[in-house]
């Protein structure tokens, strides 16, 4: 299956997601690891669209997400820049499009680094604080650990 | 905002819902009312995208769908022959074109006016019994009704 351009604009707009995981991490010199994913979930019958999703970015993998759901993930950084510059050659057209800016703003500070230094990674959780995850009230709490 | 065909694709891929509504009708001579209907549901962040959809099908209606959510819904017969007219010439993707062309096939049938016959109604059921609608055993009963 060949997937356009369009085509894969238009579904992610509506079946793709954002996320920027914010967890805790002992080894880290700031405690925390910063893990930007872009993915689209899916039930099984639809693994297909999934495995083509892979093939059209050349990259990321497919795997179970829970139960009859399976996802089409990229986490590696390399892949995410392809990604970022993809989506920004061909913007979302819904408001996906406000979460995809704020996670491209962190996919390049983390290419210059700056989630390793204490200000930087302040800087990701606070983009990350505004996007539309339903995760505001932990990474406020992590934040204002950090500034308080 | 434009809409590119393989976007909308893409999209309705994702967020587009073929349903086929069958609802008791003493007015009409088989007892039933046939009521399909195309629709995109979207948080009224996004009522824009809804409105375009509108544009660009030149049909339809947008109204609110419960809560925060609002939808793009057609449902006037000559618009829904629109409809299964695009997708038939910009195949839908993923496993939802199965739905599609058993929505489309109740489409035609009711411009041929077999809904108004027990013979092309009882047709109708048994296509939209094997649709996707979580609505199987209701329309099963119907169905056994009718043949029983």
């Amino acid at each position: 299956m060949e997937l356009d351009i369009d085509w894969v604009v238009g579904f992610v707009d509506g079946e793709g997601c954002f996320y920027v995981g914010i967890y805790e991490h002992p080894e880290m010199k700031v405690g925390y690891r910063v893990l930007p994913e872009f993915r689209v979930v899916q039930h099984k019958r639809d693994i297909q669209i999934l495995y083509a999703l892979k093939r059209f970015f050349r990259c990321g993998v497919v795997r179970q997400n829970h139960d009859d759901r399976y996802e089409f993930r990229i986490r590696k950084h390399e892949c995410l820049m392809k990604v970022v510059d993809f989506f920004q050659r061909h913007p979302l057209k819904t408001k996906k499009n406000v979460d995809f800016r704020k996670f491209a703003r962190i996919v390049r500070k983390m290419a210059e680094g700056r989630h390793l230094t204490e200000e930087g990674f302040k800087e990701i959780v606070k983009i990350a604080m505004s996007m539309n995850s339903g995760e505001h009230e932990r990474l406020k709490e992590i934040y204002d650990t950090l500034t308080g």
